[in-house]
């Protein structure tokens, strides 16, 4: 994940008529960017109460400590400023900084846009945006908005719903359950309803968000800066990146009235303060057992791995044969670098003996206040069968499917969409409850640039994993291939689907069940097959896996309760969280690393480096160094605790003001999918001589 | 260790009249330092065929890797030049720079020069020197310039004496050839001429050596921007230090002629060029075996580091009492720090399964080859054997003695000179050999300032620490604390001794056995009584263990003979060597780390620590950055395989050009006293977007 800030000055770019050349010059004001460093302190998950970070919900703030350890008082007038100009930025995390709708994400959050806006001719990303008017705002495809209005617990609710001692039973009745509490809250408010699973199953509370899809690119600094050093630099500190855009929400044609928004502070952060984080984390995975994390290590991400290399390579490939292919295939390549990298970190963090031994000590300690009854599953080993069946089913589960993000996906997502869309509620896949639709239905009819040649390279590569992983003589292989090779028969289906035009879509999406089964569109046809194995698949998971699982945790998490009650907080789930930290350098490993960093540091990286991509500049930004005060800071570093979706978080201090912008963490935090440390000896080591 | 370089302009200052303020700016040329990362391939000791790097002997180059891999014949005379230019500059390294005895070293090398020539009124060390004419350069005391001439392999002769199975008798005899070789040699040539023990005892090769005692300060920068970064940034990169000095060697009261001499390249080094350096290692312990490295894991390094954490606690202690304080305990600081930073590196390596896994695969590999008979001890028994007795003797060895670097271990010297002198050269210490003498009779002698304070304190600390780790009963306990506590102890003779004096110390140097013996100083009767412990210790030491790890070592080399020949080159032992490596970045762990820094990076990372302590620059550096080319390459990486000793080494390309300086190795390079390995990935990663 990945973030940044701009002082008032620079905010002020985007309402005022400034010169766009001077867009960049503004930045020596006070702080640009903040860097996050997931930190501190032991296990989160038994030994919550000791541990002084976590992703809070705001209903359950950890106000003990903020008053005994840094005297700060809840509830708060700051927190309540901050919670309610938070909003989710597609998956994940921005903040309203003006009362005309505008909004502070980071760069890479917002690249999905500007990439959609920019074709051969005009490369926003390349170049940058600065929209001097409001009619220059220009719309971004696809992008949906989500503002938390309130949230009610429903964990009684749903809880009573589930009578059944039999999993898939006991799945249908809690997906229905909650399918009824989402509908009936749409119903009575008018809101977007979704019902959030905490505690792993621990708690379920309602959440209720205002939508908007209408989202304007206002202004994004050119990718070079934005991601200065490239993938090479990502969860690196310390760094020297200016991640951040700003886009607008507009309601009716009009910029949304936000009466909720953030102030800039007018003084930057220094070491040592207190400051606060509200995102959209999406998933830790801290409360897991030593059997869950054994099977990540041995099993879950090895293949993952494996498979984003297969598609780095893919895209790499593909971007050889000419710089147009090097821009189409730029926004999917830089993700799944993104991606690689994050899971290379906790990959080796599941290595670690001494994280597979704190967890085992929690369990141990979880086990004590263990006792079994007749009615009373053993929670470990219900969730270590559970395990073994996912080990069954992993493999297949992983290629069997459409191609995540490939035109192919969004065929299979409207096959899906008609087919489910016929089925009872409870019996739906969970991707397909009423409150997921409209997100799908979005992303289906929009209207962005296809490329077939990249869809071909794409598919070619996910079909030639299948078929690695899953032989010739398997079904789903058998259909995608036929007698071809993947690159035949990618070629075949795409250049014979007209889905890459968004009427078409249109048509498909409107045409329900019998349109699909009338289709003659290749894309389509194979979709239709695929559709039931994988719907096989998924279901196998849902019940066999994700079922037990969820129970299970609802077990764990009780007695968790028992022990520390709301000392502890919920695992991510991409609802809004709280983070609290310090703002600090810190010690890797002998290594002594600066809270902050500056100008200076960004060119002499890029000096050293011989200013070669991914470390050039745009030229403007070695024409006018000499303008700049180069000792200004650029981006921060501090304990806050967060994970992926926590992009584009907005960062405040005591006085809920604006400080910064979360745009990444460091290699050493990429362990905090399961448990949350402190890297390194807290805070500078002897510096006299 | 440490090292780096200037260019042919900076060359200049110290010839030529050039206004001091002038200095700093003159830097803007070219590399001017260089700092080495301890790098690639392997294990050394065994596997040395496949081995890219090595400290190898001018006499037995790695010329079949050189020309096949790089394209480069020997012998050359860059090597030649390189060779003949390069000289042991007190326990580190420097070469001669001009026909004139200029000699380029590091700052941290010149420092207890520099040091020396500080008073309370004029601080060098913080402010520079810089001497305008001949007149003003300023002599060193206690410096000594070692230039090796010649070498001979005396191999044969040193064998054929040992005659003896007892290792005592061995021992004694091998001490009594190596004697009787360096003194023919003397009379012969008038040089100073050492016996060199290689390979662990596998070749004696004898080096003849011009040697100087007349070394006059030239110039020195400020501390803060020779130091940058001071402790915390030793053993790091990037990193940003001028760490270099210039002295000049002076024969009969005039510069000495220095026929060979480097010239400077007239453009910098870039990333891929191979390089050489050209230095005096002091110590590796590449050849070890399990049993060994298994040793210094559990108990070796356990006790010096605890050893050295007390002695840094006692000399901070001190420090802030006054600044005065501070600065009279500067240079033992900085020394200490590093010993111990150095040594946590080797202790982090120590721990890692894969060395010591490494090391295993290597003794089994050589066990193949060896047959034992009645007349060949197994060398791995024997060793082991020795290590064993080793571990009974180390905590007394440790801390029964004068106290490295205190007055006590000056009176010490003086009584063992006195008596071992009496004694016939193979009955004699080790440290007491004929051509060891000078150079100690030229320590004791050094008109230098010695602060009671300061020698209080440290000695306080190692008289705690002897009854820490010996108790009260212990006989060299009893003698230097009698009933008092070490403070105390250490005030009375510390206040009652004369022999912070120089004419004191030279009349009791001339006084001899009689006149030690006369003596009422309390410290030379305190060092007259610790005598014979100390001496009982070593000698146990030299009988027990190192003469039978000799001979074990020889069986060991011999057997590395058969399997590799002259492809291996031998352990360091502060003899002169030559390193090859190539100038590159690299990946530290998923951090992208460039080939070189720049002066941007300096200011950068001053900026970022709020320009404190020990991240402060001179005041000039602010004032007059402007009229600096900031992207100026400052220092640079490569993967010259070097280790402490290195520090001033010459760093030449293959036009025997000098491009740098050696002035540091890397944290991950630290495994390199056991074993050379390449740290990360070579080279950068994918650079694209």
């Amino acid at each position: 994940m990945t973030g940044n800030i701009v002082t008032e000055r620079a905010a002020r770019l985007a309402t005022q008529e400034t010169s766009k050349d001077g867009i960049t010059m503004h930045f020596q004001a006070r702080y640009a960017l903040h860097l996050l460093v997931a930190g501190a302190a032991a296990l989160i998950a038994v030994a919550a109460a000791e541990a002084e970070e976590g992703v809070w919900t705001f209903e359950n703030l950890p106000s003990k400590v903020l008053q005994t350890k840094y005297g700060f008082a809840t509830p708060s007038t700051s927190l309540t400023a901050l919670r309610l100009s938070a909003v989710r930025f597609g998956g994940a995390s921005a903040a309203f900084v003006s009362s005309d709708g505008l909004l502070l994400t980071n760069h890479h959050v917002a690249l999905s846009c500007v990439q959609k806006l920019s074709t051969a001719g005009e490369d926003l990303v390349r170049n940058g945006f600065f929209a001097r008017t409001l009619a220059a705002e220009r719309p971004c495809p696809a992008t949906e908005i989500k503002h938390l209005d309130s949230t009610q617990d429903v964990t009684a609710t749903v809880r009573s719903a589930v009578r059944s001692t039999d999993s898939a039973v006991a799945n249908a009745e809690r997906n229905a359950a909650i399918a009824v509490l989402e509908k009936e809250c749409k119903q009575k408010t008018g809101f977007r309803c979704e019902v959030v699973t905490l505690y792993r199953g621990g708690a379920y509370h309602l959440y209720r968000y205002r939508v908007w899809t209408d989202v304007r690119l206002v202004f994004a600094p050119e990718s070079r800066v934005a991601f200065f050093g490239g993938d090479a630099d990502n969860f690196v500190y310390p760094r020297f990146d200016l991640d951040f855009a700003l886009a607008r929400v507009y309601e009716d044609g009009k910029p949304v009235k936000s009466p909720h928004y953030l102030r800039w502070a007018t003084t930057g952060v220094k070491e040592g303060d207190l400051v606060f984080a509200a995102g959209h984390p999406y998933s830790t995975d801290r409360l897991v057992t030593v059997s869950q994390l054994e099977f990540d290590r041995d099993t879950r991400y090895p293949l993952m791995i494996a498979s984003a290399k297969r598609q780095i390579q893919a895209l790499q490939e593909f971007g050889a044969r000419s710089p147009e292919a090097v821009r189409r295939a730029a926004e999917r390549l830089f993700g799944t670098e993104n991606w690689v990298k994050a899971m290379r970190g906790e990959y080796k963090a599941l290595q670690d003996p001494s994280l597979r031994a704190a967890k085992a000590k929690d369990e141990s300690l979880l086990r004590k206040s263990f006792v079994a009854t007749p009615d009373r599953v053993d929670p470990w080993a219900a969730i270590e069968g559970a395990t073994r069946k996912e080990g069954d089913q992993i493999r297949a589960a992983w290629v069997v499917g459409y191609g995540y993000g490939t035109l192919f996906d969004t065929a299979g997502t409207i096959v899906e969409l008609a087919n489910e869309s016929t089925l009872s509620e409870a019996e739906r896949l969970a991707a397909y409850r009423p409150s997921a639709i409209p997100r799908l239905m979005l992303r289906v009819a929009a209207d962005e640039p296809i490329y077939k040649d990249l869809e071909i390279a794409r598919l070619t590569s996910y079909w030639q994993e299948a078929l690695d992983i899953l032989g010739n003589d398997d079904p789903f292989v058998k259909r995608v291939l036929g007698d071809k090779t993947p690159l035949d028969a990618a070629t075949a289906v795409i250049d014979g689907t007209r889905m890459n035009e968004l009427q078409e879509r249109k048509r498909m999406l409107d045409g329900g069940l019998a349109g699909i089964a009338a289709s003659t569109d290749p894309l389509i046809m194979l979709a239709r097959d695929v559709y039931p194995l994988r719907r096989r698949l998924a279901k196998l998971h849902e019940v066999e896996v994700e079922t037990p699982t969820l129970r299970a945790g609802d077990e764990l998490e009780r007695m968790r309760y028992e022990l520390f009650g709301t000392d502890a907080y919920p695992d991510a789930t991409g609802s809004l969280r709280l983070s609290y930290g310090i703002v600090r350098g810190y010690d890797a490993d002998g290594i002594l690393t600066p809270w902050q960093t500056n100008f200076w540091g960004l060119l002499g990286r890029s000096a050293a480096f011989g200013a070669q991509p991914p470390f050039d500049l745009p030229p403007r930004w070695s024409e006018r160094q000499r303008n700049l005060d180069l000792s200004t800071p650029l981006n921060f570093v501090s304990t806050l605790d967060i994970i992926g979706g926590n992009s584009g978080s907005p960062v405040v201090n005591r006085n809920g003001e604006l400080v910064g912008l979360v745009f990444d963490g460091n290699l050493e935090g990429l362990g905090g999918r399961f448990v949350f440390r402190l890297y390194g000896r807290q805070g500078p080591r002897h510096r006299g001589r």
